[in-house]
């Protein structure tokens, strides 16, 4: 509280990331950050760099990454401007709610969801209608039939990691021609259905993806969105309103370098995804409620409803994972999908913990 | 125009950064970057970094740089509280309007200034009024008596390079103790008095400084403001509610190297101090009026009013200035201070071109 501060500052709730420790004594489950080591062309990149032109600007249009964008989706015919890049996909998402999503009409979105969305609505004063998932924590298109400015969910959802068909989202699209449906598939490189094939087909589509998972670059920070090219006008106009160089000249070399790097984002995608496929067993035979998840984490509910501790003490045992304190949330733990021996460890620790 | 796009994104009027050619071919002098590469510290620091930990998330608080910026300027005992990192002093500019400077009231800034000031004013819909310099370019800070709800201003500014006594900075903090007075301190390297030391003294205080240009960091992306708990509150609260993680490992580490590098700046800063001079005497000698300038740029009036044809026939030349075509701005050229070489070729160019 401050004579000093703008009105809306008092009113703001801040969101709060998952603990970063700065030691490394932590197998670290608790952000959904890729286990394994970005692209080897990525930090070539970066390594063969001129380290003596960081005195100059970088691209403002981060051209070269838009250019990586393109040519990855290139069966998509994607232009350069309809693409758009950000400092991280959460800035990304900033300047949608910012640009695209404030209107007189309330903006949609699921009540199990991405818990920055909230926050972005308070900051820019967007009113909001939030539409409870299914009790079986699946979202329901037909609860979206109602007026609004504009829809926003990932997809994979977060934190549960079930997945929403394609014909769902294009189903949605075409109920709601007037407003813009945000699909924000941070997770979706780990077995969901991209919705980036209907973006040249419906003008109200704007699909958002990160660099900070499946391409393992969390740490330099990249985000895209594609849509057609006025919706990404928008977002441009907004961003040349805040900060022309959001990505620095290391963060475009090596973004451009990982999203070209088609191969090596398959190779870490299956892993994590087979790896997925094991954690969920195991456990399931420790009598865990697992929902069925396409994203790089898992959303699980331990035997006898002892989340909270369970999170305490594997912290204890130097294990990280996420506990969400708030309602639908809280009998359950997401679990980051790390490496099978940080799995196997985990495993281990909740045998103990559970039997 | 568009049905999507949140209805004020129609009225924003974007910030126009100077050119960013992607080839080497110009002398580049028009966007104020350091003509010197970053401390051999920070290189250093990025050439040992683990490239493999960029699968990490960062540091969402840059407590690394926070630290850097509190020991740098270590008489004035700063707390960690008492310090903001962002993505450049842009976006640290952008949540200080947000956060500190949106009021009843107008916020007060000189007419020839930042350009980027009413664009984000514009962004967040703020009141302003702005208060034209004297006929030579200084700041009357009498004209700032005056109802305001905040008050902004470069110092040195831009782009006259015009610094303002630190005593004429203190008055305006006693006679405005209800109001936040950001002093813009991008260029004060360059042999102006930075404010810092008024930090502790004065409640109303925010001062905003920059990597880009003594530090040679333009490419990396790095502003930081230092001002009293509560303000940098105010900061946090809006970062926080915007991009929790702007900040990029390896521009953390480098950051924190090139502020700790304090006798390279001093190298730095002094070359250019030096190389200024020599430019002032050459330019005058061809019968240019310069403004007195502290930055590292000089805003310079050729002699037969033929600015914007100096623009264009140096651009031919291969050396990039800047030029404003804006009312009181249109008779001169701001033109960056960069090596002894490069501004021996602008002299000799100039020399044909105006002779």
């Amino acid at each position: 509280m401050s004579q000093f501060w703008s009105a809306h500052v008092h009113d703001l709730d801040p969101y709060v990331p998952g603990e970063q420790p700065k030691d490394q004594r932590y197998i670290k489950l608790n952000t959904n950050e890729c286990p394994y080591p970005p692209s080897p062309k990525a930090i070539q990149a970066i390594q063969s760099a001129n380290l003596e032109h960081l005195r100059l600007y970088p691209d403002p249009n981060g051209d070269i990454v838009k250019e990586a964008v393109i040519e990855y989706f290139k069966e998509y015919n994607l232009e350069r401007n309809e693409v758009f890049v950000g400092n991280g996909s959460d800035e990304v998402l900033a300047h949608v709610f910012c640009g695209l999503l404030k209107h007189d009409l309330p903006l949609l979105y699921p009540d199990i969801s991405y818990s920055f969305y909230p926050v972005y609505a308070n900051l820019y004063q967007i009113e909001t209608d939030v539409i409870p998932l299914r009790d079986d924590f699946t979202i329901n298109i037909d609860d979206y039939q109602r007026p609004n400015g504009g829809i926003i969910f990932p997809n994979p959802n977060a934190p549960t990691g079930i997945a929403l068909p394609l014909a769902a989202i294009e189903t949605l699209l075409q109920r709601n021609p007037h407003s813009v449906v945000v699909v924000d598939e941070a997770y979706v490189d780990f077995g969901a259905e991209s919705a980036v094939s209907l973006v040249k087909q419906y003008a109200n589509l704007l699909i958002v993806q990160t660099l900070s998972k499946s391409r393992a670059l969390a740490g330099l920070r990249l985000g895209f969105a594609i849509g057609q090219a006025d919706l990404i006008e928008a977002l441009e106009r907004v961003k040349n309103s805040f900060n022309s160089y959001p990505l620095d000249r290391l963060a475009l070399i090596a973004g451009a370098a990982a999203i070209l790097d088609r191969d090596y984002l398959h190779y870490v995608s299956r892993a994590i995804e087979q790896t997925r496929s094991t954690t969920v067993q195991g456990l399931e035979r420790l009598g865990f409620k697992v929902l069925p998840s396409r994203a790089n984490f898992i959303f699980a509910r331990p035997p006898q409803g002892q989340a909270q501790s369970l999170y305490s003490q594997l912290k204890e045992r130097g294990i990280l994972v996420r506990y969400f304190n708030k309602p639908r949330l809280n009998e359950y733990l997401r679990i980051t999908i790390g490496t099978d021996e940080e799995m196997t460890e985990l495993l281990t620790q909740l045998r103990r913990l559970v039997g």
